[in-house]
């Protein structure tokens, strides 16, 4: 007997594509697997420069780990703690985890702002964390306006299981990217014109793919918005302490406590261990509410994520010494500000431009519009292709994230050693020398025949869906 | 300024009761939480028998710890692995973790099937996991059945945020609650005229409440059931391990390869650590699907529940060690069987029946149907204020799992000490003692006092509802 499969036999979540896996970004990913640099092995591999994660600091890590054996339930000395530790299932988390947490995030903050332990609750990751606000916040159909370009993972976690919608808010290049309060009410009036319901604002500061931080004004223009549109805010933190220079982070939390009006039931943050640690296979996100209602809903939503007790026990031992966190924390910056100003510096030196107002993040937004053979996304796409198949770097384009300037690409820098930055600069160097030493006509055909390897199809499903699906490799979803 | 909280504020989900909460079984954990035994501290105490723990085997994991350093990153002799385990975060699962699973999960099931690493999906605990199977099969208002009584938690993991619906499919106890073709097929008839579409069939084996397991023909039939309907099954198998007597453990995965007509697109198994191993600190949830499809958007869903790689880490190396593993699996059922021994017996010393073919889970199901002042919910509850209030016992009644005959109580044995299982067990029977002593209508009085302490609204919430919320604490949420 055969059978077939049915498609009914799945839910439309499950036969939809609202995972936003079938993107053409998925090429980058193929291409560096199936060819991955290795400094000995693979010199001439394709670099990775598509992964924010944070790998500066680690040996400070080990350091600490090795001195701190009674941190781990899996140590001699630490293991008569791990049937209590094993056991342990309570949604509000282990109190020193949750205590931990809190006086971290006000670390990172400089200690302006103080955070109330029981307000924290933790998730799976941000992406879990992300998911469970929107289920709170939001009914199916209804909307968060998001600013761009934005984390192409918001499209995932915020939409796919929940329903919810999310609308672009379009900022650009002309003043650095910056979010005006005309662009939110041109937004929120475009929803309402399409009969969608704005339930809520979704910032991203520090900005992933931007590496900027709001300033003062900004935020409390963010705020008067919201409280005057009776919106919620969703405030993604998770770059803080990657603020490696001058002007310094302003996290919302301190923008509500200044004396503006502002019902703080509308006011979320979302926060994870993931970049300013460097920890995203540990999976801690936080979210921390100031609104009770949500802190107990999304406790109980907690339950399909909580975080490993193993883990929670061990972050809580490290982020309780404070001596170490303050050390880390000022290190971290310190290398960042070194990787920022080496990587910036190579590219100046054949006049490639990144965006200048980025002091945060792990990574550069570079402008290459200069390089494309018309301003489209089309000529955006071939140039990123070019850029992995011949210059062998895996950077990730301005379209992925919805921006809506072609010609931008996101470069990470923090996610690997100091001879690999070396040789990814040098690859850049000698391509733009390259390029800008042939004539036009032939680099034209170049890319002309690099477009021609991939179908249309994939352009078109792309650059037609301003909400388009996510630029994540099937095979490392949740690396970006 | 002051500012109300508008409900319209937050999602339905957020201001509804699907997280079950608001239930009457709060009283047993408040209870409990505001007076613990301990047997120096407060020897008359409530002793807590309402957590299906595994607690009998510690003593053999942290030996095993000891002589296994390299199994944690967090010591000497791991550290070097730390930032490629703390990086780590593809949805895959580290490959050691997938195959150390595959191969546990087949060793659990005495090494009569073999599991596929590829199918293994991860998930934030059997509940993440359940929950996930449901997004993927089922849009909301779609339904599953369920025999009863059930672990309540299906209430929330499968409905809550899916819109799913569960449907009881009604079990007796003068068959020892088996699940019989005439009431499944009664529970599909009954949905398909409240225009209500059947997407599967959701069992638990072995069974919590019940502690039994399914024998070959039920399993067949329940395969021929779900063939016939073209509807899914999904078998959680989270006690697969604690089967300590004959007749041996039959998972699903056994009948769906014997020659038997199904089509494998329909079958799911959701396991987890917490039981088995005894971990659900750790929230190590598996769904092993046989449908390609399911693994794949499972996989997707993942990210919103990946367990920390720091455990998959620990968990690749413990359970890929054959020879501890051996022994873990043979040691525990030894305990348990022991365990349940010594506990049946106590209670068949004051003529207290348990059902009698249970040989599998951490608790026993409890008739305590003599004791009813009548045969209603509302006895079984107010004997259950008693339990709790007088004999000192935080046990779980059966109505809390949608059982449809009062009278019956789950009593959990394996997350106490022996000594504590004295002292509960000899509560037990100087009350049943006291109370044959005591004449009818002094007896009633007394209940009926109890009764009166709390409002009978809680009654009627409950009591009216055959799907009601589940018996959780707020404050221990996921423990059950
Ligand atoms: C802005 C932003 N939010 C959330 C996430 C997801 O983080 P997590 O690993 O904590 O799920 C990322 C990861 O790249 C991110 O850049
Ligand atoms: C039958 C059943 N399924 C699922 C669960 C949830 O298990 P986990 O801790 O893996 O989420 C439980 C916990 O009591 C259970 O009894």
């Amino acid at each position: 007997m055969v059978f077939k499969l049915n498609n009914h036999l799945l839910s439309m979540i499950a036969s939809g594509n609202g995972h936003g896996e079938d993107s053409p970004y998925f090429e980058g990913w193929k291409a560096y697997d199936s060819n991955p640099h290795h400094p000995m092995e693979n010199p001439n591999g394709i670099i990775q420069m598509g992964l924010a994660e944070n790998q500066l600091c680690f040996d400070l890590i080990q350091d600490w780990l090795k001195n701190n054996p009674k941190a781990s339930i899996c140590t001699h000395e630490g293991v008569n703690e791990f049937r209590e530790i094993a056991i342990f299932q309570d949604y509000h988390g282990l109190p020193e985890f949750r205590n931990a947490v809190a006086k971290f995030m006000a670390k990172v903050r400089g200690n302006k702002v103080t955070f109330d332990p029981d307000r924290v609750v933790m998730n799976g990751g941000a992406t879990g964390a992300h998911e469970t606000v929107a289920f709170c916040l939001a009914d199916p159909g209804e909307a968060f306006l998001v600013p761009t370009p934005y984390y192409p993972g918001f499209d995932r976690d915020l939409r796919w299981r929940t329903g919810v919608k999310l609308i672009p808010v379009v900022s650009e290049s002309s003043n650095n990217f910056k979010v005006t309060r005309e662009a939110l009410e041109n937004a929120y009036e475009m929803a309402k014109l399409d009969n969608i319901k704005v339930k809520g604002l979704l910032i991203n500061n520090p900005s992933n793919p931007l590496g900027t931080i709001l300033d003062r004004e900004t935020l409390r223009s963010i705020v008067r918005f919201i409280n005057e549109k009776n919106i919620h805010l969703v405030c993604d933190e998770i770059y803080a302490a990657t603020v490696f220079s001058q002007p310094e982070f302003i996290s919302i939390a301190e923008i509500v406590q200044e004396d503006i009006e502002c019902n703080l039931n509308l006011v979320h943050i979302v926060y994870s261990l993931s970049k300013d640690m460097g920890f995203p296979g540990l999976r801690v996100g936080i979210i921390y509410s100031y609104n009770d209602a949500v802190v107990s809903c999304a406790r109980k939503m907690s339950s399909f994520g909580l975080v490993s007790s193993q883990t929670q026990y061990m972050i809580a031992s490290m982020l309780s010494d404070d001596e170490f966190v303050g050390k880390f924390i000022r290190e971290s910056k310190t290398r960042l500000a070194a990787r920022h100003g080496v990587f910036t510096d190579g590219l100046a030196q054949v006049s490639i431009k990144c965006l200048k107002t980025s002091n945060a993040g792990l990574f550069l937004w570079m402008d290459l519009s200069g390089l494309l053979k018309e301003k489209t996304f089309e000529a955006e796409m071939a140039l990123w292709r070019v850029i992995i198949h011949e210059v062998k770097l895996n950077v990730s384009p301005g379209c992925s994230f919805h921006c809506t300037e072609p010609g931008w690409f996101r470069v990470c820098f923090a996610n690997m050693d100091d001879q690999t930055m070396q040789v990814a600069l040098s690859r850049i160097r000698t391509f733009v020398n390259k390029d800008v030493d042939t004539k036009k006509p032939k680099r034209t055909l170049r890319w002309q025949g690099s477009l021609k390897l991939s179908s249309p199809r994939i352009y078109d499903d792309f650059i037609n869906s301003p909400r388009s699906p996510l630029p994540q490799s099937p095979l490392v979803l949740a690396r970006n």
